[in-house]
């Protein structure tokens, strides 16, 4: 494949000359901004386009709002290339590229989900995309050949595909990503006003729930502006089912206990939704059980801990570090299959760790 | 101290009763469920309470729906002692117990912030209080000396007493806690009949989102429908955002653009009310620089990692291990103060460690 010209010198577009590159892939950039241009080059993510260059296949990865024109003019420019970007959303950054000129017949949409709080091509890194999903959106429009580099693209840096309509994506990101990040904007916004003395017990379950409350409000108007229509629709259905919830609650609050019933099913349909989400891996979710160390807060002392754990032999399915109020101390949950709880509990006691569960 | 009684020999009524037997006091039991209370015994958590035995001190550690009615016996039963409670919902349960005859004079409400996804006298932990926030809720008829006696029961648990009216207490659980719990179960409930493609692409922010919505929903049913007034308040004031937030998208899908100005100011204010969470041990929120590793997902990796972290003697402040999918591997992300990222980064790639930031 290649040569393939990347326009976008950020960190998805550098992280993408960089995987490319790896592969022995020709690779040329172009950024409006020479600083990102440079630094990309300097990492050996590609050389600038040299004029009368034509590439084979051309990556978008500029910001949704330019998507589209960005798209158009690449697909005028380069009469032969196939064409393809790598923003969040799809169905209308590739109306707009078709509205401005694009030639349906070479473009493909794609959305790599990868992604930092970091950005620009100095955090670029050359296995971002390794062990991720790529999603592309081919129209009836598109060719055989031009979908065959697509895959042949994904495939290079590290990536899965998986075939979505654009609609489709664009309703997928604003159910799993883009209507949960303005839930946990909307319920950070809450604690604004709020006594010092409210804030304070707050527990594990608000950090989580308020964590990408602290992401890039900049970027993160544009996505939600260019999917708005299908976030609205997510968060109309989010707020149908907290006013019922809500007037359930009131109704308790006056007295009519039979409302309980309701607010347990919601509850339950909580539980049901959440099993959904695939487990490490992609894997149907685990059965987990959780042992919980509690642990001096020192230089040291988890490398103790993962010492002794890796001594067990028992594969640990996740970690957490509970924060606790007062002292330096800190309780960590090790997620492990339930029939190695009790190896790791064991192994972990005997070590003279404070073992919890 | 002491004798105290602890009524529920529960999780947090056990724990509470092997912290003061830590301490020397002198603790009975009573529990309803025969297999609680011997367990407790068994554990050394105090003795069934002899006939004719007057507590000093009675803990009431039952769900809330019950809690109003045993203070009120307890009260009555034994005519000199300080009563209190530990149930996730003041105001109700202090009415309730006042309604059915519960002496004011000696009745100060209690709520140790503290708890775990088990429950029973058996996963019970001497130091399942230690180093945590526990409210209390005293109002204006009870006397000094009762004050005096829950603060000495606070600071032998190990715990920090913090003061609030009830009706402080629960507007602050419903924010900090009540009302998080159900916008996770509402959150997750989306999920429950989507495509499976959908979820599939779902990343770490999701799971954060979602992973309370998986608690207990009878126990959670019933801490919200005690607290039922305050959490309907809380989630109006989230629907009324949303709805702003819902109209404003909208607007935008139809064309008008200058409403990205407001979605912006939901993401901006969200931020800002998430930086008012109080950092690890209560602190103010700290710089955090984070350094990622992708590391193979086999026994002794996390091991080698830490020990290669300890090594570098850079204090982590946090740990999250993020799944990518398709083949067994794990991106960890290790928070440290912004003046170790670079000596731990270093550290770990001398070691050969894949560091990604």
């Amino acid at each position: 494949m290649g040569p393939v010209l990347v326009i976008g010198a950020g960190l998805i577009g550098t992280s993408i000359a960089l995987a490319l590159r790896r592969a022995g892939v020709e690779v040329y950039l172009e950024d409006t901004d020479p600083i990102q241009l440079s630094t990309a080059v300097a990492l050996g993510a590609g050389l600038a386009l040299p004029v009368g260059q034509a590439p084979k296949l051309v990556v978008v990865a500029v910001p949704p709002r330019h998507a589209g024109s960005v798209l158009a003019q690449a697909s005028k420019r380069f009469s032969k290339a196939t064409i393809t970007d790598v923003t969040s959303v799809k169905a209308q950054v590739l109306a707009d590229a078709l509205t401005e000129g694009a030639d349906p017949s070479r473009l493909i949409g794609g959305h790599p989900m990868a992604g930092s709080e970091v950005s620009g091509a100095a955090s670029a890194r050359v296995d971002l995309l390794d062990d991720r999903l790529w999603v592309l959106t081919p129209t009836a429009d598109c060719e055989v050949e031009q979908l065959r580099q697509l895959y042949q693209l994904v495939s290079t840096c590290g990536s899965y595909a998986v075939e979505m309509t654009p609609d489709e994506h664009d309703r997928a990101v604003a159910l799993v990503s883009h209507a949960p990040q303005l839930l946990s904007s909307v319920l950070a916004a809450q604690l604004k006003d709020a006594s010092a003395d409210y804030v304070r017990i707050a527990g594990q379950g608000l950090r989580d729930m308020t964590r990408i409350a602290a992401s890039d409000s900049v970027l993160w108007t544009d996505i939600l502006s260019v999917n708005a229509k299908q976030v609205a629709e997510v968060l109309s259905n989010v707020v149908l089912d907290l006013n019922a919830t809500v007037a359930a609650l009131q109704a308790i609050a006056t007295g009519d206990a039979t409302q309980s019933v309701m607010v347990n099913t919601t509850l339950q349909t909580g539980a049901v939704g959440r099993s959904r989400i695939p487990g490490k891996h992609g894997a149907e979710q685990l059965e987990i059980s959780l042992v919980g160390v509690m642990l001096a807060d020192k230089p040291g002392e988890l490398a103790r801990l993962f010492t002794a754990a890796g001594e067990s032999d028992v594969n640990l399915e996740d970690v957490r570090i509970e924060h606790v109020l007062g002292r330096p101390s800190g309780l960590v949950e090790i997620s492990v299959r339930p029939d190695g709880a009790e190896i790791l509990a064991a192994a972990l006691r005997e070590r003279n760790f404070d073992v919890r569960s």
